[in-house]
């Protein structure tokens, strides 16, 4: 199952450049397990699933570190059946069958608990789509249900979810909703958002 | 059917704040049409489908007239069966019955071929989500299909497919593979970036 991320960094600075190349030595820990591409507006990273989202996690928090408002995308995937499979993608663990929702909220629960902190604070909001044969309005709700009871949910806005939190915690609920929601072998695609250091105040 | 995105602005200068206030006078002319509301991470902007890529573009094209490096990203979604209907909303046109897909391609490039130039170039990343009880890869193919003549094609990405050209007929472009793609009065999802002055070469 292909899994990666089209992702780009934006610090809202004269010293964007500066600062993107100095976040990206936190990359550094993941680049033997990833294929990484860069071009003029996002870097591709192909890897397993589980690692996407840790490493989404470090390359934001030593940007948001500059003190600059930053913010990140990333167009996340797995399963999509237009890209060729690659042993790289492997998952890391044997995730077994999908499970009843609610069984799979409360797996989502647990990861989210026993992730660290990292001292930095941030927001983010994102989709999630669960696509091809699966009941997709059925998985989206579940997830929120997972959301809601997340400990980094701030609000439901048009088109997606809002999270506000330690970047420890929040990125592990994100690698959840990715992870544990749509079809466990199926396509499933999310649009993300993360901002820090922003100067509007809400 | 509920229409809108979810929109952002990133300038990559110290005065982003500055630059951001002046491009949001190019919404002005729209502001009649749609609902918009903000907070630290997007707008809002829920109106006719039609005037949504319009309005982006204006935005953008506003901004990256200041010579900044500045992207602008965009969660736009139409017929959201968890979002209430608005009369706000309403198409502007007829589409009629969404027809084979080679009609609607030839459709959709007369569109674009009718679209003026704004003078200014831009890079953009799109990936299209139909969703729900569709065969999702083949309007995801009929949709490529279409970019590839399009005039503004780049390239394939993972995840995503590259435009680049002038913002007039790109915008159109995106317009059209959003308004034309997907069930007719299906959930249909866009994840979209656009770049201007970039300083990586490509």
């Amino acid at each position: 199952m292909f899994s990666g991320a089209q992702i780009s960094l934006y610090p809202m600075s004269d010293d964007f450049v500066g600062i993107i190349l100095g976040a990206l030595v936190a990359l550094d820990p993941y680049r033997a397990d990833f294929r990484i591409e860069t071009d003029d507006v996002s870097t591709l990273i192909v890897g397993p699933p589980e690692r996407l989202f840790p490493a989404m996690r470090d390359l934001f928090v030593a940007a948001a570190r500059s003190g600059a408002h930053c913010t990140f995308h990333a167009t996340v995937s797995r399963g999509c059946p237009g890209e060729p499979d690659d042993p790289i993608c492997t998952p890391l663990f044997d995730a077994g069958p999908a499970g009843a929702l609610p069984d799979r909220i409360a797996k989502a629960r647990e990861a989210v608990a026993a992730a660290g902190l990292t001292g930095q604070d941030v927001a983010a909001q994102f989709s999630l789509y669960p696509l091809g044969p699966v009941q997709h309005m059925d998985e989206i709700y579940g997830c929120i249900d997972f959301l809601k009871t997340s400990g980094v949910f701030d609000r439901s806005k048009n088109f997606c979810t809002k999270l506000r939190g330690d970047a420890g915690p929040l990125f592990a609920t994100l690698s959840e909703a990715f992870l544990r929601f749509g079809g466990q072998q199926g396509h499933v695609a999310m649009d993300l958002t993360v901002s820090a250091n922003s100067p509007t105040k809400v």
